[in-house]
């Protein structure tokens, strides 16, 4: 790939790249765009239309309760700002957006008609107002970014793609929404649908995943930008509504927000009072604005959000004047706006209208048209957003052309980022041991790999939930990220592990050559399973650095020892769980973690020191299990002996009583299950060959799952039982965590 | 047990029910209290002593950052409020604190001194001056909450109730702490240390089990008080740090505590700047206190938390006095107060401080004494709280007795909450159905079940993450428990599912009676596994109400969809994961769930229709695995078929078919692994044969882990990757879960 790219810019380059779908939920790899459409040079024609405002009247407001009212919430003034178009045009366009999102959910009699009812007021002002993208290169570097955090209000954001001219959702698209094999999920997913930035619905995550693309950008602009060329410059804008406000999460990642000063954050809070279980008054009477205040943002109220276009206008423009705090605005608007008998109820939220309702809306807006029409007018006044978005790119480009005549080195380095092809022979950073080499916990290798692999690869940044100096993630050369130091590389995420989780899809989804990595202790992924589920199911590549992987950790006792964790992960899709056991195996976690940019990783790693095996090695590790040491011959041991991470020092131990008794014995690392999942049916009869049924398992964890590995007349011995608080030696040997229990085994089965 | 009650008071007959440790982590049964000890009747020995205070002179206060001086927040007046012991020894007993967590610290060489030596002071004071409790009945009903949600400060709350005279921790118990089998673990675990009363140490727990704590109480006093006769009125303390305040769920928490305004909820903030990761300016720099005041709580800050007794002691006077709204007291601290060289840094966290600066530390604040060493003045004047404990209780005991004879009614409901002892015949209740009932989905069963059962079982109260009418969980006979319906059963949780989790094992642990449910969809257990593994492990028998189960939810799509979540539980250490097929196993995982008061139970619901099947039962639930037909003969049919849930009527298809084709076929129902790893060999054995290899199974879910049940030469049938958007029917069928699928699997095997 790297050698097509002088022929083409590079953003199309990256264009070409980022389309080779990569396909966990698709049946071929062939790209869903047409690549030759991106080829046409876009040409620069102008920007936005001037044709003048005309101010709205005044509008009906809704009774707002007294909680909103507080003194510390300040409406924005009412100034006619960023408004280009005819305010009929901008309403009929609003209705469009209105009437879209309803007719695909009557026609899936499925989803959530009430957001985007409600929201396409700031809907259409982000879209087709303030946000700078290029509707035919989705993945255009210096795009603004978008993420619906209310992600079941889908149809939002998929009308809103459509009317920009994606090529992702055509009508076709929207007529297929939530069906089988339709690019218009039942909600947002960066996977199947070009222009969907980030995977939302579990509420709460599109917020922090907008607190990771902004900490990207404001990272990248204070590495690359010069001042007399600023190539990363974009915004991050986010809705997000009741359920996110609640959820922790948000929270989280919010605190982190205004401590970084993220100021091209600006989120819009849906504030429509309604949730699933009806008014927000049953469980949510917190003051939001006074709590963002709390949390270092900046707030601005919009008080009528269903038709008060300029106040959005206005509060946007305020929120982007304020450069050193992230803004939230709270848009008060009425959820299933428009529906004279639903409107500002539960029944709108999540299920379609019905065709009475329908009708009734339609009369109610004044909209004659059948479903799925848009409006000559409306698509005529969209249309606009293909040549202005590639007048955008073609800039862009041309700056950028201007940068690497100018800046080679770090214009480089900056498109290894963007593009995600990572520095050729990269992999030769990594550090390799012998058995000689003294004995480490593999948390402390895999700081030496994270150094070392920080000088190669110019996108890997991360950090800990508070545990840097236990998770051993700092990388010595550079400092912390942070308000006034964005260029650095380590991040403070504080004790915040489902925001932390959440903020690394972020980074990773917001520029593929971006690898961020994160850490807490392995038993504490517990807090952020939701995210780590979206990696996943997202395919961003983040590198979960998860020590203190088990008893092993010793007097923190049960509550800080995971058992059953390494077994849950291996349940989930598409993510790689490595349990490295010296430090050839943790370098070859790390190439694994790495090379899969599109499924993340977690790397279980001991707090306790282990001694350097002979036999582990990078190459074995790739291939998820491998034999590390073996006297038997014709593939034909009396015992496989199994083991992963500390527990394979174990396994070999015992491997060498059991050969001084004569017998002959294959020991094997069984790092990743996934890894050797895929590998070809030869190399693992070569490994686990079917006639031995001869096998003990070790691991200090869970023994659930094992069978699989073991067949029916195997022994695992791991733990079925919560940990204990005790040295840790004391507790191996109280649960029989030992080399005497796996050669009673051995014996009694061969 | 019941036929005992009469022969004793009830606190005692609760110590004795209690005491009776169940034994997840125990070797034997063996009581660890002596039931004997408790059974001496406590004599009424008045209240506290009344020796005038001697107000403390002005002290050094530290630096305080800018970010502190914000007008929002109020110190403390400084007035002479409950202090009743001379300042010298209220010096003396805190240093006795700092140095019993020293010396314990020290000897284990390993934990975490910092915190017990800056909250001394705090300690002190809510333990020897405000709390009510009885050392010698940990289980007295009415006594005062204490949590610690900092968890990993134990050594605080362990010389807390040495000195108070809790015989389980005795000065052995401190010099073991961290070792094999002491009572004094790593973080403080309820099911070790009778007084204590949650399991925390995963940061953020504490603060929401208090609020669940803090719930129960509010609840039972509306339910049970009467004007003449408040039986139920206790307050609920906590403490926790500047990891907690981070932690998502403890702002989930504390947004419903301000809501519910839990005015007898009283936390204290350790604010002492310092986390793991150094200052906590470098990732926590939000205004906490303006956050508290959005989230609707009393705010006071105690400045000098070090030596400003007199200020805490004001401060929780105010807070007593502020009845509706919970109040967070923030207590400005020094970590490690008195180590002269590592004090208010982050090596005096999480290590010992070693030999060198403990002797330091005793020079610098006049500790003369050997370690583990209590003073005799302090020891005696601690020695009180054994009678004044045991006067608490008998006096209220008397204050019981009238009630009882007044209220007979309420009082026999009210002492099956405090007892835990379920009104006898309680499981009749539970509804039954034939193949003749109407198909319906689990989630609708699910709430026949718990309107059933919420007329017999007093003590079940419960609700749902904002999914009320998804989940089917509302209580139809009751309304909300809201602040000023706090008597109502339906509680409205939000959309804070990690919150929900951890309030409810502080619901369920309060008093052994109360039986909390929660709901979210199954997929968002994600959110919440941090909390729902604290279940697990503390024992608290939460139901968890887990809906929408697989890919049957149709169009929601992947990220709603669960797929690894069963096997992920099915991993989890003591709990129950139950997927019911119909109404009688929907009733059956109900009987379960509630006969299992230390062990919590997960119930995973369809969104989908399902028939009532031929052979299911609430017996067949109750042991784990069952037939539900079978037309072989001599236990050897040619194929077992096994389903679970949703799954399971296509394997009774699927069944049905192969019997056309003349096949002997077994169908099994495997409900709970669990329980059916439970039942005996020969039970086993009867279901599912040795003999017979021929097993296929079919789950709407990850295949992992279904190796040991059908054996290395049957075939699973699931989905190992991620689901889809689209009606629920045609995923079924893309996905290959389908009667024709087992079919086939089933005539390859046999």
């Amino acid at each position: 790939m790297a050698s097509t790219t002088s022929s083409l810019t590079l953003s199309q380059t990256l264009l070409a790249r980022a389309i080779s779908h990569h396909g966990s939920t698709q049946s071929s790899d062939q790209p869903r765009l047409s690549l030759s459409s991106s080829l046409s040079l876009p040409t620069f024609s102008g920007l936005k239309s001037t044709s003048s405002c005309i101010p709205r009247a005044t509008t009906s407001r809704r009774r707002l309760p007294a909680r909103h009212q507080h003194n510390l919430v300040r409406a924005a003034a009412v100034e006619t700002v960023g408004a280009t178009t005819e305010t009929s045009l901008v309403e009929k366009s609003i209705n469009t957006i209105r009437f879209l999102a309803i007719d695909a959910v009557e026609k899936a009699n499925s989803g959530h008609p009430g957001l985007p009812m409600g929201c396409a007021p700031m809907g259409h002002i982000l879209y087709d107002e303030i946000m700078k993208y290029n509707p035919k290169n989705p993945y255009w570097f210096n795009r603004d970014r978008f993420v619906l955090s209310a992600g079941h209000g889908c149809m939002l954001q998929y009308a809103l793609l459509h009317l920009a001219g994606y090529d992702s959702v055509k009508e076709e698209d929207l007529k297929s929404f939530r069906q089988w094999g339709s690019r218009t999920p039942g909600h947002p997913e960066n996977f199947e649908t070009p222009g969907v930035e980030v995977t939302t619905g579990p509420l709460g995550q599109g917020i922090a995943n907008a607190v990771g693309l902004a900490l990207a950008e404001k990272h990248l602009a204070a590495r690359y930008n010069k001042p007399d060329n600023e190539i990363v410059d974009h915004y991050t804008y986010a809705i997000l509504g009741d359920g996110c406000q609640m959820e922790g999460i948000a929270n989280e990642a919010c605190s982190l927000a205004g401590h970084w000063g993220l100021g091209k954050l600006i989120a819009f809070y849906d504030d429509n009072h309604i949730s699933i279980d009806g008014d927000t008054e049953i469980a949510f009477t917190e003051s939001v604005d006074k709590r963002f205040e709390g949390l270092g943002w900046h707030v601005i109220w919009v008080k009528n959000g269903n038709t008060g276009y300029d106040d959005i206008r206005a509060a946007i423009k305020e929120a982007k004047a304020v450069k050193d705090k992230p803004t939230l605005i709270k848009v008060t608007t009425t959820i299933g706006f428009g529906s004279p008998n639903k409107a500002n109820s539960y029944s709108v939220h999540g299920s379609a209208l019905g065709a009475k309702e329908v009708d009734a809306t339609r009369k109610n807006l004044g909209w004659p048209f059948e479903p799925f029409h848009v409006p000559e007018d409306v698509k005529k006044h969209w249309s606009r957003h293909a040549s202005e978005g590639a007048a955008y790119e073609a800039e862009w480009n041309a700056k950028f052309a201007e940068y690497e005549k100018k800046y080679k080195e770090e214009a480089a380095e900056f498109k290894s980022i963007i593009s995600g092809e990572l520095p050729a022979g990269w992999e030769k950073a990594l550090p390799t041991y012998t058995p000689e080499s003294p004995a480490d916990a593999t948390r402390n290798l895999s700081q030496q790999c994270l150094n070392a692999l920080a000088k190669v690869l110019p996108g890997l940044l991360g950090g800990s939930a508070d545990l840097a100096s236990s998770n051993m993630t700092l990388l010595k050369m550079f400092g912390d990220f942070q308000k006034d130091t964005p260029e650095e590389r380590n991040v403070r995420f504080g004790v915040r592990e489902h925001g932390m989780g959440a903020i690394c899809n972020g980074i990773a989804l917001h520029s593929p050559g971006l690898i961020p990595y994160c850490a807490t202790f392995f038993v504490f992924t517990d807090y952020m399973r939701a995210a780590i589920r979206i990696s996943a199911l997202s395919e961003a590549g983040v590198i979960y650095v998860m020590t203190h992987d088990s008893i092993g950790l010793g007097e923190d006792g049960p509550t800080h020892q995971p058992v059953e964790h390494i077994a849950s992960f291996r349940a989930m899709p598409n993510i790689l769980m490595l349990r490295p056991a010296d430090g050839n195996e943790t370098a070859g976690a790390y190439k694994v973690a790495v090379d899969n940019r599109k499924r993340p990783s977690i790397l279980a790693l001991s707090r306790q020191k282990l001694p350097n095996l002979p036999g582990t090695s990078i190459e074995g590790v790739q291939k998820g299990g491998y034999i590390i040491s073996d006297n038997s011959s014709g593939n034909k041991p009396d015992v496989i002996l199994i083991g992963t991470g500390s527990e394979l020092e174990i396994a070999a131990k015992a491997g060498e009583e059991l050969r001084k008794e004569g017998k002959a014995v294959r020991v094997v690392s069984f790092v990743s299950w996934e890894l050797f999942d895929e590998q070809s049916t030869e190399y693992k009869e070569s490994v686990l060959p079917a006639a031995v049924t001869a096998r003990v398992s070790i691991e200090a964890g869970s023994t659930f799952g094992w069978e699989k590995i073991i067949g029916s007349k195997g022994k695992a011995i791991g733990i079925d039982r919560f940990g204990a608080s005790a040295p840790a030696g004391k507790i191996y040997k109280e649960f029989g965590i030992t080399a005497e229990a796996v050669v009673a085994a051995a014996k009694e089965l061969s």
